[in-house]
């Protein structure tokens, strides 16, 4: 296979699992709910993100920089948003 | 810092973000149920991870194939458990 494919493979994956909560954090803004969503899941996942970006900031590697960034932004959103509607709904 | 408190980050961000799903999968199980649970955000992540997966086996990268082995099972689990859950409320 072409080198030129290959680092297609990595930039698609790359792409994807970047942005892919993005439709997450839009499904529970929007309907105000979040009862399916495993907290320790999406702790476990923010943390693990956040570990990625501080190895990249500490190695001083942009791709692991950029790359988690969003990812951050992501999956503390869902986080953020599944406190504040269960609360809501216990209330 | 030393190295090795370096690689520790990076190890804890591997282990993290590896089975950081699982708890979302037993939490669908569980409770058979995933209103919430965004279709988009799951099929992008797992082909996300598919593509890492597939790199991986391309570039002959052992640790991007074992880190994204688990992933790509508790991943696409999200998803099929999704599918079946919200096709019997829908009957």
């Amino acid at each position: 296979m072409s080198p030129a494919l290959v680092e297609a493979f990595g930039f698609a994956a790359a792409l994807l699992t970047t942005i892919s909560f993005l439709p997450q954090v839009v499904r529970i803004w929007r309907r105000k709910q979040a009862e399916d969503i495993s907290l320790p899941a999406f702790s476990a996942f923010t943390l693990g993100v956040a570990c990625w970006l501080t190895y990249g900031l500490l190695l001083g590697k942009w791709p692991l920089i950029v790359a988690n960034v969003p990812t951050l932004i992501l999956a503390a959103s869902v986080l953020c948003l599944t406190l504040r509607y269960r609360r809501r709904r216990e209330r």
